[in-house]
């Protein structure tokens, strides 16, 4: 078995956490920017310092290079994101690159070679932050999403088109995608506190689950608050409040695996001394499996209904986006568990419960995750932080991964 | 008795409604705007046309003084508001100013003298929608505030000074008062929907009910909606949407006379994704007797603590403004009941929901208010309707009560 540089692997974390710093300690790298494209640059370099081949795809995805011995063999791939939310860490996403590199750089220390080339990737757009959607660039790769229609979406903050951020950064590549990886990689902190509780520093990625964006608008009838017997009322409001509680009192029964949150709520008109006549709340409901998914979303929109009949209040439940949950390939998360294993490393098997760009490759290739603990749980959010030694445990598997695919 | 000319009434609010009116059929003559001035100009231009004295004190408010008999007598006063919201409605405040008018235009017509001088009076800035706080010419009147204070509140849309906009429009009057009123009445538009349910044309308003404002903090923890296990969270929002059910239902079942409101919500950061880590919402809590408002306030603060507690999250409840109930004066509700059973209307007791001139009016002179039902108790709105019939009922009732008490 082999493990990577703790120290090195930190240092050039720390060295790319200096692009975009924030007051807080984190980091705002959003997609396209100034900042995140002159982290982009200094990834290429240490690429091209560790002997790699870059290519830049039209989406803006970077793809570094270490050759294999086979002519024309299909690539071993592993790779994450460079961008970060607008308030975001210095490890979401940036570990998956730099851990990818930092394997490649192992390998060069170990003069160790590999039949398959290893490619690390740094995806475009994962964040979604000024370009919806997220995980762009992977979709764009995996064929879910048309080139077209990226390049043609607006910044959210100013209206300029993701294409001509490309063309204006220089990356709108024009590398084509001559064969499917022969599989790939993601290593991610966990962005939950599931893997710190257990005290485990890996954590064996077997899927994700699947995700149901709802938005709920109920309409009552505003009236004046000090004038309207409470009998008399429609009171938006009340019937939302009913509903978050009972939807989010199902939640925690209904299944251990269920994740269920309203985090967006708005009232109208909004008044101290008005009975709100209309609130649009969202509902995030995830699971990873498809039936008991889809049975929470029929539970709560029945809940809405019964809510909004006891509080003469209309609602309309609308389904703004749904992902079925993605189990990923049986022998990539076996060859997960194996290298941990074999290194000593104590771990579980967990469920992803964010988006990734793994989530897309899984589409194409054979595919697993790899992660680590993050502390509190707490990602998305600048004070968000890893633990050096886990974060080097996590790169070793990926480099024990991926030199066993690469064999 | 007498009765008021219902046409003449009609005519002038529909030609006060044409100033300031909005494209769905509202008002919008927001205090001491050009609009609102035209308002006062044309019903100080009604009033001379009336044989009225005009006085204009330093606040703004103005006096329409029909003189009676005895010399240096005090005025038996009425009165309400020309603003209105800025989405406001045709009736709110006007009425009650031109109800006034409209019965020294009946007492001119059948030559009637009084021994007590009749004033009807616009006071300045009911609505509170430009400068805080509203009821302010009144408030100023009644010696409950300080008039330098009044002049120095800023616009909230432009910044300017009450003061300045007094000087700029010329209603930074210099009149003073020598004598409080004899008695002090005010006709209005109920703004609820109790006199419309019990098909009543005239409500008896025995006081106003009393108020506290309140403003709640929840800080939860924010985090990832997808990796955070339900049993982990701190949700800020869980917590809020259940003390508002329970706040509510506690409303609805303590007793029929309270009325309890959650018209603001705010969440933070109001992302669907994101587990809420901080909502703050109002409470605004009525009830006509003081014990039991004390009551509710406490049963409402244990509420938000045994709430916060059940879901991992802290608590504030803060204080924003208490105003206690006000029994308006025996003999003042009395002479309203009996003129308007002489009158032959049929009629019940009310207390007021909303603040209004009256209350200030009350702390200085015996007052007593008369209601006429709005439809499906609509106000503050621009869709704020009444019938003509009930409104010349209004208007007789007052000018009954006014002849009574100046006689």
């Amino acid at each position: 078995m082999i493990s990577v540089n703790q120290d090195r692997l930190w240092r050039s974390l720390m060295d790319m956490a200096r692009i975009g710093a924030t007051a807080k300690g984190g980091n705002c790298r959003l997609a396209l920017t100034d900042e995140e494209v002159q982290g982009r640059r200094l990834f290429m370099q240490w690429c091209e310092e560790a002997g790699c081949e870059l290519r830049i795809d039209p989406i803006g995805n970077i793809f570094a290079r270490r050759d294999g011995t086979q002519k024309d063999a299909p690539a071993v791939m592993c790779g994450s994101h460079l961008d970060t939310q607008p308030a975001g860490g210095r490890f979401d996403g940036v570990y998956g690159v730099l851990a990818g590199l930092e394997v490649i750089r192992t390998l060069n220390d170990l003069d160790v070679s590999t039949r398959y080339p290893i490619e690390v990737v740094a995806w475009t757009n994962e964040e979604g932050s000024r370009f919806t959607p997220g995980m762009m660039g992977s979709a764009v790769y995996s064929g879910k999403l048309d080139i077209d229609v990226a390049r043609a979406r607006p910044c959210m903050q100013t209206g300029v088109r993701l294409g001509d951020e490309l063309q204006r950064t220089g990356f709108a590549g024009t590398a084509t995608y001559a064969q499917v990886p022969k599989a790939y990689f993601e290593a991610h902190i966990e962005q939950g506190p599931i893997l710190e509780n257990a005290n485990l520093p890996i954590g064996v990625v077997t899927g994700a689950q699947g995700i149901y964006e709802l938005e709920v608008t109920i309409v009552g009838f505003e009236s004046h608050a000090g004038t309207t017997p409470m009998n008399l009322r429609k009171d938006a409001l009340e019937a939302a409040a009913n509903m978050i509680a009972s939807i989010l009192d199902l939640g925690h029964r209904i299944d251990p695996d269920a994740r269920v949150t309203v985090g967006h709520i708005d009232c109208y008109p909004n008044s101290p001394s008005t009975i709100p006549g209309k609130v649009v709340f969202s509902i995030d409901v995830r699971h990873p499996q498809q039936p008991m998914l889809q049975k929470l979303v029929a539970e709560i929109e029945t809940i809405c209904d019964q809510r909004a009949m006891t509080h003469g209040a209309s609602v309309d439940v609308q389904t703004v986006a749904a992902y079925e949950p993605v189990a990923f390939d049986d022998q990539c998360v076996q060859r997960v568990r194996q290298a941990t294993s074999s290194l000593g490393y104590p771990a579980m098997d967990i469920c992803s419960g964010a988006g990734h760009d793994a989530v897309n490759l899984s589409y194409v290739a054979p595919t697993a995750m790899i992660f680590v603990p993050c502390k509190a749980g707490l990602s998305h959010n600048e004070l968000e932080d890893a633990d050096p030694v886990h974060l080097a445990q996590g790169a070793s598997v990926l480099a024990n991964v991926l030199l066993d695919e690469a064999m």
